[in-house]
């Protein structure tokens, strides 16, 4: 239980923070898998994550149901983060969100890759989910299961997948993570579009020192280093 | 009349919120169409709308005249309002803004497009009003009803007309969807600028999808969902 | 002598908004005519403009010297003000700034012109001072009345002179108006880097709507309308 | 010790400046040269630079251990400080961050060269460490003394070297100074940027210029010039 309260607090902070750095607006989302129950995740109920406190935080099973009875709107786009826990047992997180920069890359074949360390977890880059190509989709939005099973088989094995015209959806280990991920994703996103315009080759990350980078950027609580560093920071800007 | 001061303190919060969001800089304004009255509509007096607070707000009549003998300088441009009412039964409200990134489509011949889900109401794109070619202007100030008549004009079925070198005026069935397409088709221009930066094709919104998505879009209050969530958002971030 | 007052106090304000409009950033000044004594101006001391108060602006002659005796650190460009005040009696007020987005314009060969009906008053667009053809000049600052003569020159009749890999000097008929061009040129210029990018024909601002413009512009204290309606804004932000 | 107070004060408040002027984020260190024994130096214990105060302050020698037997975690990237003291007598102080507008420089060959005044320190330019043209490192992280050591070696002479996918070191004689150049460094690059987006050729800095441009440049504190003048104005930021 204080495992999982310490997940509920993370994921309040992780839902301010996201807002405070321009990833989400007043949409978007991100959730944490049960660390009870594989089968569940956390996520708030449908408000802006700019808003969101402890209470709003409420337990979904993989069919995008509220588990404990609620009488409380949900993200319709809910099967997003279900579908990828369905098929990923190696996420324990996901964020989604219309993360800026990232959508001249989801509308264009002109490839998001990585160009500064912190997107070393991207490697070899990022697909995109387009909802015209898929069958099951009658807009962008990831509105139903069926939906969100495709949008899980076209990320497969990566940990961002962009999702054309409206955003992408990060995913990792455990919170604190793959907020950094979603966050430095729009920052290497950003920084591409500056360097593609100046029309010369570029020198993307490539997958050794990925993998190099990889290993050291991991860091456990108390560590000083990484996402424990960074996060303590973030954490500061939400009160200043 | 309870009806009335909700929608008066809608506006009040409209003009903040658009300042905030940088669509209007110490000028633009934004109206709303009376719900007593559909020859009246209600707007700020002469002043950034950063400044407007309720008892600014005035009531017009379609000749953009204060109908209640108030001695107050009024917006210059007030006939932008007053003939999109006239003309667009369906119209409620009304934004006119210096939105910056919507400029370089003003003055040049690209299309602005949508690019991303949120402004599935621009459909097939915006028209542009160039005051050189309308007989009756003689700047680019819509300053007088023969001018905003020709904007009018130009302006036709779409919701959302570019004015050349000077903004943009958008339109929407009520105040707090107003706001939302004001603020979507300036992150929109500004996510095109970057995309074309990239000189690929690039994949616009459907009409298809733009049908789909309008029906999703919109929201009444107290859902949680599309506008409703943003705007208590939008809301917080005047008193953070 | 309350006119002075009132002018000092405009010119302390002056400070701070373009402060925090990003016009000038640690360097840059402002100065006014003296109501009083056409060959006389008001500057501030050597201060970072947003940390100027009343008691540092002091009065300097138009050979750059301080004339009430004051034993402080003045300015070493502060003869872009003497020297253009000595040669446009139409000027009561000078700004010069490190304006970023100008930069780009001044050490290349793309005229900046006016794309935005706020820089009507730049008309046929700004010259660009270059110190390296300047025989007077050993570097690129304006630190003696021999280059400030050349500078001056350049400016000619025009209201916005660019500095190549300085920034610029923008002249006008009293302090707010002064201000308001220094930011709009500005804004003008990011806008039009921005509209560059789409390498397609642009309609720039025309003489004749320039004139037509600049009549309508122009505004009194307590109109309501153009510069003193913003200039309202601008002061409420410095207490936000 | 009076002397090694105020730069340690000094290094607090420059820790907070880069962080408020986005030059570092959660990453990123700087550290002075010790005034007492000049094979050691003094940075700060492995935090967010927004987050140091002065008893996190350390002094370290330059194989980049800790001399007084605190038990902190340091930053991993330490030896790049270490080195570039050893073989640069002229410098005082180091600063390396992950400087966002860099970065297309450092990925592409595309020189970095300056256009402003301000960035005279540069001269001809900023030559680019590519970790993978360096035996010794299996990363782009500096976090070894070898490393270091090719490191210092492409700085050279320079002030500045770019750091491929990664960021920069910045140098200079004393921390005040250091961190203006941190600061001009990220603001020069962000103009140049735009600039060569225009497609035209440019008038970059010239050596005969940057010459004359570094006498002036360098004040003595209580000058009301230069670096004396802007810091005032960094520090009273801190505060509002």
């Amino acid at each position: 239980m204080s495992e999982l309260q310490t997940q509920i607090d993370d994921l309040v902070a992780a839902n301010h923070i996201l807002f405070h750095h321009d990833v989400v607006d007043g949409y978007g989302h991100i959730s944490f898998r049960s660390p009870v129950n594989p089968q569940r995740f956390f996520m708030a109920a449908a408000l802006a994550p700019g808003r969101v406190t402890a209470p709003d935080i409420l337990e979904h099973d993989l069919d995008g149901k509220l588990v404990n009875g609620e009488q409380r709107a949900t993200y319709s786009e809910r099967f997003i983060h279900a579908e990828i826990y369905r098929v990923r047992p190696d996420v324990n997180s996901v964020v989604h969100s219309h993360s800026p920069a990232v959508i001249p890359f989801s509308v264009t074949n002109v490839p998001l890759k990585g160009i500064i360390n912190q997107v070393s977890f991207m490697q070899e880059g990022a697909p995109v989910f387009n909802s015209r190509l898929v069958p099951e989709a009658t807009s962008p939005l990831v509105n139903k299961p069926a939906v969100g099973k495709a949008l899980a088989a076209i990320l497969g094995d990566h940990n961002v997948v962009l999702m054309r015209g409206h955003g992408d959806t990060v995913v990792g280990p455990y919170i604190r993570e793959t907020v950094s991920r979603a966050i430095y994703t729009e920052v290497n996103a950003r920084l591409l579009l500056q360097t593609l315009s100046l029309g010369a080759p570029i020198e993307y990350l490539d997958p050794a020192e990925n993998r190099e980078m990889m290993k050291v950027g991991h860091s456990t609580a108390g560590s000083s280093h990484g996402v424990d560093r960074i996060w303590q920071m973030w954490l500061d800007e939400l009160t200043d």
